[in-house]
């Protein structure tokens, strides 16, 4: 099987790694917009041949869309006229603009696909090995997929050893407004709120693994999900909303010194962990 | 060097460990109010010995006192006739009440500290090896310390492993309410904001790196945190509401759609981890 990658950083890239270490493809192409991500993803041997998007319509097998969210959007009419034969998955973080994006000559050659993972780094030079491994990757209405595109996406991420959730595309991005999209907009808020005092050195000086913890996903490329932000923004408004409110019922529990309360409210919190 | 350790939870427990392991100690004797903690800590070898109170002021050169900071605050008058060259070393999250609360009489002996350390667990079975290494420890008002007592404190500390950072308490409990309560409290938020969806089963089936990040604070003692907002609750109120203007801005450029600024919104805390 010959695959084409088109977006050759972070997730690309990690995905070039993965299918050439489980041995799924004979050859890799892969595409990028960016000179310099070609020249890198080259120089690291992240794929065998970098190629223009035409090549990988005219000789691969699968390709793969990895690339920002917008970026799918702008790209699927292109690939309009690929052969029925072809599968098409994206790797994007939201899912119903994309669906609803994609011609319907080739909507049975595309299978939508979110796979649970990443880390805040972008890039060629980020790709790392195992990215994939044991997470959930989401495909979303796959009844509108051919059988043959559904199943070979199906027998990828299976061998890439991950775990596949079926889900609507809108219910996908509910769900990744709070399990995703709302943490990086707090965790960008919370970077700002610290880098908005006097002396954020000696604040930062102080910083253990939870303040670490909490910052590490605003350093995710503003790039990346400005996009995702606003294909995403009624349902991330929606939970940011949900947010807000709790967070105002902490300050006012806070504010009026009403501790068993606030108590109660926090012990309600830790019982997440009894399903996560 | 005799220890005693009031306190035998995960501060309490891990200290112990370090404190053997790096040879500080010939004899570790523990305290806690709890009997099923003085229990499991004998069980686990965390102490040689679990003894009272009373044991520990007339025995130890050392007493650290690891339990939640209301606590501090209550156990301070019981060690106001201590001997004159024994050390009294706090390990509590805020600083500027426990400082107050300290009588006169043995504000030379007391040496407040606060390791930027944790996991969020608790318990004695939740102590663990090399906790305190490579750390920061922030030492507060220690120009009201004794020199033999602040220098013992900065000796074990170093043979910790440990970075000291001298501060007042006024100022530590600003910076922590942004580097350590404000994080804290927004996980719980985080939290109880899945909690209130309809299927948060469904949500958290997704939940990936990032997600179990944001949200591993909310595991945090109840107990222990609803007191350090009890007595950083000014500090933690402005940290908080500085955050909700953070998230506003955020809320507002995406609802009027300023992608361009959202993106330099995101960029600014990108930033962070420069200084970080």
């Amino acid at each position: 099987m010959q695959i084409g990658i088109v977006g050759l950083g972070l997730m690309g890239g990690s995905l070039a790694l993965d299918l050439r270490r489980h041995g799924l493809a004979q050859k890799i192409l892969g595409f990028d917009k960016s000179d310099e991500h070609k020249k890198t993803a080259k120089e690291l041997g992240l794929v065998d041949e970098v190629a223009t998007l035409e090549d990988l319509k005219r000789t691969c097998d699968v390709i793969f869309l990895a690339i920002p969210v917008e970026g799918i959007i702008a790209l699927l009419p292109q690939l309009a006229d690929i052969d029925p034969k072809t599968t098409i998955i994206d790797l994007g973080s939201t899912k119903e603009r994309i669906v609803k994006a994609c011609p319907p000559a080739i909507r049975k050659n595309f299978v939508p696909a979110h796979p649970m993972t990443g880390t805040e780094h972008s890039g060629p030079k980020a790709a790392v090995e195992g990215l994939y491994e044991g997470k959930i990757v989401v495909l979303c209405d796959v009844e509108q997929c051919g059988e043959e595109h559904r199943k070979r996406a199906e027998d990828i991420f299976k061998a890439l050893g991950m775990q596949i959730v079926y889900m609507d595309a809108a219910e996908h991005d509910l769900h990744a407004a709070y399990i995703s999209h709302l943490p990086h907009a707090i965790s960008y808020a919370l970077a700002n709120s610290v880098l908005g005092q006097e002396d954020p050195k000696a604040i930062l000086a102080l910083a253990a693994g939870g303040f670490r913890d909490m910052s590490r996903l605003a350093k995710s490329s503003p790039d990346m999900w400005v996009d995702i932000f606003k294909q995403n923004r009624e349902n991330l408004l929606e939970a940011m909303e949900v947010f807000k409110k709790e967070l105002r019922t902490a300050i006012t529990l806070i504010e009026e010194q009403r501790w068993e309360e606030l108590r109660s409210w926090m012990e309600r919190a830790t019982t997440l962990h009894k399903i996560l």
